[in-house]
């Protein structure tokens, strides 16, 4: 099938530039003698995870436990679920999955390794932890050395869960890679601090887990790094672009819509709004506008409703008739992707393959 | 099941209030002779749609060929699809549907008159046909008496398609009520100039389709309205009580979140962020913020991360510790829904029953 003969709006996911990315990471990650473990919420499903940990990945991350149960019953054996586990019913699905799959949950809390330690516990199983640290996000994480040491002691206390190391994200460095170097430094500073603590309390740390897409080709300049953990980096989409993670030519994701209305001047709209993009905000650089229109740098992509995409045409030369069809980088490939149940994988001009957007809706 | 049980995140719908607001509207347009055609994109399910009818619904309002299918599938047969169809599949599907049920389209182009006549001409069905007008909202619909007029008349000279009447969204009319009545009389003065010049030209003008949520208890001010289309109303959401069309205890969705970190000071994070709640900013007021925190007054949803609500705590005089649970108000209940493969009916304390989101997904 061509790509023209798909009803819009349609994910596509350039196959081509896809596996380019995957291959570059993981180039990128065996240079530095750095495991890859990508996180895969930003595709949800399990092919393209394999062809994560083909290209060498040493394993994923996922962020719920169903994400995980999707990955784990499709195969997948080696996960790190980066996300604080508190309840029961969840803390009892991961050691579940633990019978079958090596796991590792971070977490910040005596509740968390409470919770899992006794689910664990019940069902024989080990579960790794990783106590996450704040690097200056100030989302999760403890926020000093002390506090990362009390939680791995609280690990050794409690049965059925072992302290394998540190984890941090470091969410708030959305720069350019030749801006980053003073944030890592701060980064850096707090690592250090950590290490030394936990060298002097002679508790060994196996496993630093850190990175980010937007930070991933700077991760040999973080102190002690054993792992990373990027999504985006595999698709790329405007955000990444932006940051200069890659070029426009290497964004894997682009959304097909059509022009469904020109009757208000200067306007045009498109069969795609929040219901496909999501109304994620670009996060980086200047902020404004909701994707790119490729080929087509005089429009702008101002604003969304649910259905539709508010295309500004006062710029371009020519008019944009109803019918025509147009290809759109989002913002923010995750929850692009995450509005749908199928995206398509296209070589060239062909629509290749379907690809089920498997674990979304997994809320839990 | 009570509630407590529940896993989180989990999107509660309150059917007492669900009901109530199915009510309140159905009697506003008893009261004031309009037909009342709820746009189901809100809630998505056949259900509660058959719910609406109950209460006196004309029947309902869709936004894609998907979401009809599943609303003519279940039963539903008297369909407004309120967006230009101007695809040869979504026509084709769309004339399928008009074998089952009374269906009527909105448009505001040639092309779309012409794609859908010959779908339908070739399947033998009729279509009805709403010109959308631009009410002053900028997104789509004929800026002018002439243009709706010619389309009226192409709609005339295609085979199996109907001219019915008009249609229009005040999309820009975002106001509490008592901040509406001029913005109302701008719209009516396009309103008249198109009643005018169908007069003039006789051609008879059997619907006018206009009405959202925010404006819904103000259409006996807009001029010459036979039915609305408002979807919201029968949820409320931070939007539309910040707008005063309720009240915080009249609104019937909430979503269920648990504290997973409280480890950086003056911040918690809870288990639900933007592929939770969708990332959709208040379009009203002072736009902050997103989503209240039920019975938490001090406490602000300030940003989400795909999998995290950040909360700033900082104002709140106790702390909240891990394992708590909050039920949160969202900005937009459309957006916040369309998340989830299934939400949850309560009464009370009481989880009264799993509604399926059935036509989420339905992108085309």
């Amino acid at each position: 099938m061509k790509i023209d003969e798909l009803d819009t709006p349609a994910v596509l996911i350039d196959l081509d530039r896809l596996e380019r990315n995957i291959e570059r990471m993981a180039r990128y990650c065996r240079e530095h003698g750095l495991a890859l473990r990508p996180h895969t919420k930003t595709h949800k499903n399990p092919d393209i995870a394999k062809m994560q940990i083909a290209a060498g990945a040493c394993g994923i991350t996922v962020a719920k436990p169903g994400e995980a149960e999707i990955m784990v019953n499709a195969g997948i054996d080696d996960i790190l679920l980066a996300y604080p586990i508190v309840s029961a019913q969840k803390a009892g699905r991961v050691a579940d999955l633990a019978t079958r799959a090596r796991l590792r949950v971070s977490l910040d809390s005596r509740e968390a390794i409470e919770c899992l330690s006794r689910q664990a516990a019940a069902r024989g199983v080990e579960i790794g932890i990783l106590v996450e640290i704040d690097a200056g996000f100030g989302r999760c994480g403890v926020g000093t050395p002390e506090a990362a040491l009390a939680l791995a002691r609280e690990v050794a206390e409690n049965p059925a869960v072992r302290f394998d190391g540190l984890m941090f994200y470091p969410g708030h460095i959305k720069k350019p890679a030749a801006e980053q170097p003073p944030l890592i430094d701060a980064v850096n500073q707090r690592l250090d601090a950590h290490y030394e603590a936990f060298e002097r309390a002679g508790i060994p740390i196996t496993v630093v887990s850190g990175g980010s897409t937007a930070t991933a080709f700077q991760s040999h300049l973080f102190h002690g790094l054993t792992e990373i953990r990027p999504g985006m980096y595999a698709f790329l989409d405007r955000n990444m672009v932006t940051v200069g993670v890659g070029g426009m030519d290497e964004c894997a994701i682009s959304v097909l819509v059509t022009v469904v209305s020109d009757a208000v001047p200067n306007r045009a709209m498109v069969d795609g709004g929040s219901k496909t993009f999501s109304s994620d905000a670009l996060f980086v650089g200047d902020g404004r506008g909701f994707g790119w229109v490729i080929g087509n740098p005089d429009i702008d992509l101002i604003g969304f409703s649910e259905e539709h995409g508010h295309l500004d045409v006062s710029r371009a030369p020519g008019r944009l008739h109803v019918g025509e069809r147009l290809r759109v980088v989002p913002n923010h490939v995750c929850t692009t992707i995450n509005m749908h149940d199928r995206v398509f994988g296209i070589r060239g001009d062909r629509v290749d393959k379907a690809i089920d957007v498997t674990a979304r809706g997994r809320v839990q």
